[in-house]
């Protein structure tokens, strides 16, 4: 069990219908309120489990709430999490799934009314498909769920929080809202730039001499665009950053490819593969 | 069957097991000599069944073939086609797997002794796996394999090859060496350029938040630096200009992000999807 009696999921997509459906199945909670602006959404979440109950109103669901989890697209969030506070029961918390922390968080602010407490969350799970058909109750099992306290969280809130995702198989991780950011600009948002820049430089007649590796290296870039367009503005600096760093490695790699320096490219590939490889060797059974 | 009666593989790793083991077990030839450098090599592909027999020598291989596959690393696939030419019987064909083309096929030359006729090939299977242990009679199934033809090329020949090629189930084109690795360069030499300087750029402490989307952008990057490092010089200037195009692509995104210009940044999001998709609906149950 977790310490929430009553979790509303404000959207219920994959993530929002994976919490749902962990939660319910592992019996964790004794309802999950699904919010969504749109009745088929809900339909779909109800007729797989993933909720108990479903409103179209926000206040409706937020009041009835011990916790309520936004899972709307990051560039709607901070407004959503506004919305769901005004409602909220007093005592109550609030968290999101956002793939960006430091906008969210800044615009949600500190101080809320009612005594309602906001952490950010963001869960490193996911996959192309979308909606709550795609769901699934171990999404999160071995999963890394990064939250972010920022100087006036409770340390009981934050364990409360901690344990909700733990709950649920994830392995939690807490750092401050710029880290995340940081971090996950170098490690996700720059990823995908690149595969779509890579897409983009590829003749539509080479398309056919495509293999396993360009499937791989461009399989991001079959994401939502306007999904990532909102994660990229709402991470533009540390975005920007980490993609001087790209072009500085692939710089070194061009100019030894140039001057044709056989020691030169087979360190830089070395040292490469020894970077990629730390992670297989983190969790080879997820691949991830 | 083909219509060569023994082949000879030259290199028996996981190209060159895959190709015995698949003619064997789909008894395409009489008998597949394997020839190595290593002993081990050929223990291991001989108790796979997937070849027949083995010698160390390139000419006691060469001379009993009518077809050499030449299996080796892309560096020395030139200096060994010489050295089964010179051993090969009157009128015998040989052939290759290399990762590039123009610079071979420039090497071997047009006019070989014997009546020995060579024709460029490249099959587009394979995988992080090496050696003769990981080989796959399937592998070549539903893979493009390209040849590269050139102007002495005699029709009867490469209407042999190309059989040879699609009873081990692989789907043959052919084009000119310029023109495979122009292509190539765009399609393999060049994602993997980029994830190396990918996962150079990444912060090892960041590392721990990687998730799918880092692992697939990156995955080509654990591959063996030195053959790809061979790869790159072999096929240097047409990857140079593959990255000149991908160096475009990447700075139309980043102003476009300097800017705050969502309409420009989704437009280019959308249109990297809709060239990644492309390729998606080609081949979607082998994820190519």
């Amino acid at each position: 069990m977790t310490k929430f009696d009553t979790v509303a999921i404000l959207g219920v997509g994959l993530i929002g219908g994976s919490i749902g459906l962990g939660l319910r199945r592992r019996g964790l909670v004794r309802r999950v309120i699904g919010i969504g602006y749109r009745e088929e959404s809900l339909r779909v979440a109800k007729e797989l489990g993933a909720v108990s109950d479903t409103t179209l109103s926000v206040a409706e669901g937020a009041a009835q709430a011990d916790l309520v989890v936004v899972c709307t697209p990051v560039g709607r969030i901070a407004d959503d999490v506004r919305a769901a506070v005004a409602s909220c029961p007093p005592g109550a918390m609030i968290t999101d799934v956002g793939s960006t922390k430091a906008q969210i968080v800044a615009a949600v602010g500190h101080s809320l009314p009612n005594g309602v407490r906001f952490i950010g969350g963001h869960p490193l799970a996911g996959s192309e498909r979308r909606g709550a058909a795609a769901a699934e109750a171990d999404l999160f099992v071995d999963r890394v769920v990064v939250l972010t306290p920022s100087a006036t969280t409770r340390a009981d809130d934050l364990a409360a929080l901690s344990q909700f995702w733990s709950s649920l198989g994830a392995r939690v991780r807490c750092m401050s809202a710029d880290e995340h950011d940081r971090h996950l600009a170098a490690t996700s948002h720059l990823p995908h730039l690149v595969a779509a820049a890579l897409a983009l430089a590829t003749p539509e007649e080479a398309l056919e001499l495509t293999a396993t590796g360009w499937a791989d290296s461009t399989r991001v870039a079959s994401g939502d665009p306007e999904l990532w367009r909102q994660i990229f503005a709402s991470n533009r600096q540390a975005l920007l950053d980490s993609l001087s760093r790209f072009d500085d490695a692939l710089a070194r790699l061009r100019v030894a490819i140039e001057r044709q320096d056989a020691g030169e490219v087979a360190k830089l590939l070395g040292d490469a593969k020894q970077r990629r490889d730390l992670v297989q060797s983190h969790d080879p059974s997820r691949a991830v």
